[in-house]
């Protein structure tokens, strides 16, 4: 496939096009196009450009498009649509994707737009996933599966299974339930087809079927998913009631999500943003860091201040505050950032005390190692052996204390249920650079005697 | 469901069993647990035990539990099978995980356990994936496929696709090829029902169909997978023959390694390592970028030595280098991952001097607001005006320098092929230091007139 490259020609065209009101022009030459290449072309078109070709395309393809523009575009061209219109496209949904759109119309016409889709059970569906919070597995999950019963015959089973089917874009597994609509197991196609059509399902059905609470985290689902390479997973209630299915598109897109959280957090980037969005939202995203790291630039100063008198007679200690508070900083986010990917995919086991005394051991090893460069160094340097001496061995303190601070504090952010991701990045660079120059001078001054 | 979870005691259990040779005991007591659990328990294992456990398991479970271990467990049992014991694992596997395991053997072993396949169709295909490069979509992809000629008559089709079927663990398409085993498009279950059996496939076959080629990064491969939702995609060679398929599992763990490897380049973490990683296995990963920045300290240190005729007279300068540094870094990682992270998700458009220059305009925006802040703390804090001017001033031209810098770096890497993510966490962090100090004091000095 030559993948569809987005074009300023291209968008141009598009453009004229529509400034002309060619619509079936518009029309043929969108055709062949990807609802998600559409999505990027009208991503970037203004607002009535994009609400034209909204309208003049067909809604089975307009409905896919809108689940992939960017939240404010999407938000602007419904706001140009009638509640019939919208109610159009999400009946061309599935029911999670239409629920999302759903969650992010104005309160007011939510009521109007739902009493317009004409497809009552449809509506039912969508209405019954708004109850569930967005960041859990009923937020994901869609009413689209395929479901029988256990005192099903085999004919009856065929006969309903088909009609289910015509809804389910793809069919991952048949699930099993008991009269309560409790989840029982599954059902194989084949053992389906093979057996006498008098059977009754509970006969044939596999007990054993991997299963999600509804209130379970995507990030949870997600690992389920992945450890189990799983293309879909049935969500139950709380009593066991099979209520909805999440397939693995929906879980790619978590596990992206959650990295790239992850990886803004760890270089202080606050909110969800991306390169192209305007100055002033990416201040909004990065000033606060920076202010927490100014700061902590103020605390040092002021500790620096504390030691002014030393000054005069060991300048070189000052020379060397960036590099304490560098190494101070590297260390706390290098610790920290194995913990919390740790943490991410559940891969650490073990005490929180053995893993600190771990950490202090290799802080301690590494912290040896830089501090015999830096000894030899800064004596070849300076020529003061006790000054680089002082000044090696309060790098190797900084060192086990940062790599401390590193690991301790995601550990326990996340026994206290925040998320310690949090903690990498200017967080633990800044106070680690705190921490670090105090502990400099203060261990410098003890061995120099001062 | 309730997620497995490892507990000490479990293991304990299977140990003292695996001690006494209980054999039917631990074959009962895994029957239950699935694979990828099974691989979890066997990590925790010595050398010893975990073979036993290999060997007593059924190969079609044990085969896929080798493929989830830890590569230095897998190598080790591995060197503890015979090539017959091993080439029974690999007959179990699709041929994408056998070629994994394949291209892990010792050279001279490898001949051997190949012919010990008995399945030759099996052995020959797996040879097939040996000769892809490993980060490219034929290193990814399986051999087991349902492929269908354009030639065949819906009869011959059906018959064809019922053999082909058997060894595929999930159809997710049926593609169809001309007599050169071009790929032409794919089948829809549907219409093949639906038409005369004595319809030849061409009639009915739909031409549209996504696919990538071999040599495809397999990050390309996710990202088209992910955007268009596809749980499967065929992969074709040089002149378009098809020859294998990748699925979405794969591509999910593709999206994983990715992130991660990312998140800890970004952190000074140089190699794939965890948390429960050896004491020297992490000193290997982390030191380098350790010796780095205490390059980018040492450095910073003899610029710093350079203006040493300062320091009686402009003592305040000196207590704020830290602070500098701190935002200079912070600034040039902000930046740079915004980057890193647009071009990782083809978000970037636009020139690069665009970019450069809004990052400049962020950069002065934000430099403004924290001079101000640190300009009135100076001022109260050292009532000296001019010396907070000063400070101030530099502060703004060395923000906006780092983010120059962060910018720029990762756009330049990007452009000459080089992995753009490398340029975040600790190198851009001890250049912007290096930068900043250098930058601070230069401005400081023509402020100052000194």
């Amino acid at each position: 496939m030559t993948p569809f490259k987005l074009t300023e020609e291209f968008i141009g065209e598009i453009e004229q096009l529509i400034e002309n009101q060619k619509g079936t022009e518009l029309d043929s030459l969108l055709k062949e196009v990807h609802y998600a290449d559409v999505a990027e072309i009208i991503n970037e078109l203004d607002e009535d450009e994009a609400t034209y070709l909204i309208k003049l395309l067909d809604s089975d393809k307009t409905s896919d498009v809108l689940t992939e523009l960017d939240d404010d575009v999407r938000e602007s061209i419904l706001g140009n649509l009638s509640s019939k219109e919208i109610a159009e496209e999400l009946e061309e949904l599935d029911t999670d994707d239409a629920a999302d759109i759903v969650a992010e119309l104005p309160q007011e016409i939510v009521q109007e737009v739902i009493s317009e889709i004409e497809d009552k059970e449809h509506a039912k569906d969508i209405v019954d996933l708004l109850r569930y919070d967005e960041d859990s597995a009923g937020g994901l999950m869609a009413k689209e599966l395929v479901k029988v019963s256990e005192n099903w015959t085999v004919t009856k089973c065929v006969k309903e299974m088909r009609a289910q089917a015509e809804n389910v874009t793809r069919v991952h597994s048949i699930y099993v339930v008991d009269k309560d609509e409790i989840l029982k197991g599954r059902l194989s196609l084949k053992d389906l087809l093979t057996v006498s059509t008098a059977t009754h399902i509970r006969e044939i059905y596999i007990p054993k079927v991997d299963y999600v609470n509804v209130n379970e985290k995507p990030e949870e689902v997600a690992k389920i998913m992945s450890k189990y390479d799983l293309e879909a997973i049935p969500v139950v209630d709380e009593i066991g009631r099979l209520v909805g299915r999440i397939t693995i598109d929906d879980i790619v897109d978590v596990i992206r999500e959650e990295a790239e959280k992850d990886y803004q957090l760890a270089a202080g980037i606050s909110q969800d943003v991306e390169a192209d969005d305007s100055i002033w939202e990416l201040t909004r995203a990065r000033l606060p860091w920076l202010i927490l790291g100014l700061f902590g630039g103020a605390g040092a100063a002021v500790i620096m201040g504390g030691f002014e008198e030393m000054f005069s007679k060991y300048t070189t200690l000052f020379l060397f505050t960036p590099l304490i508070a560098a190494m101070a900083g590297n260390v706390g986010v290098q610790s920290s950032a194995i913990i919390v990917q740790g943490l991410a995919n559940d891969y650490l086991k073990g005490s929180m005390g053995n893993r600190l005394i771990k950490e202090i051991l290799l802080a301690l090893l590494n912290g040896l190692i830089l501090a015999a460069i830096l000894l030899l160094f800064t004596w070849i340097w300076k020529g003061d052996f006790m000054t680089a001496v002082a000044i090696s061995v309060s790098l190797i303190a900084v060192i086990v204390v940062a790599g401390f601070v590193g690991t301790f504090t995601p550990l326990f952010l996340h026994k206290r249920g925040i998320d310690p991701a949090i903690a990498t990045g200017p967080f633990i660079t800044t106070s680690n650079d705190i921490f670090g120059i105090l502990i400099y001078f203060v261990i410098a001054k003890l061995i120099l005697g001062i």
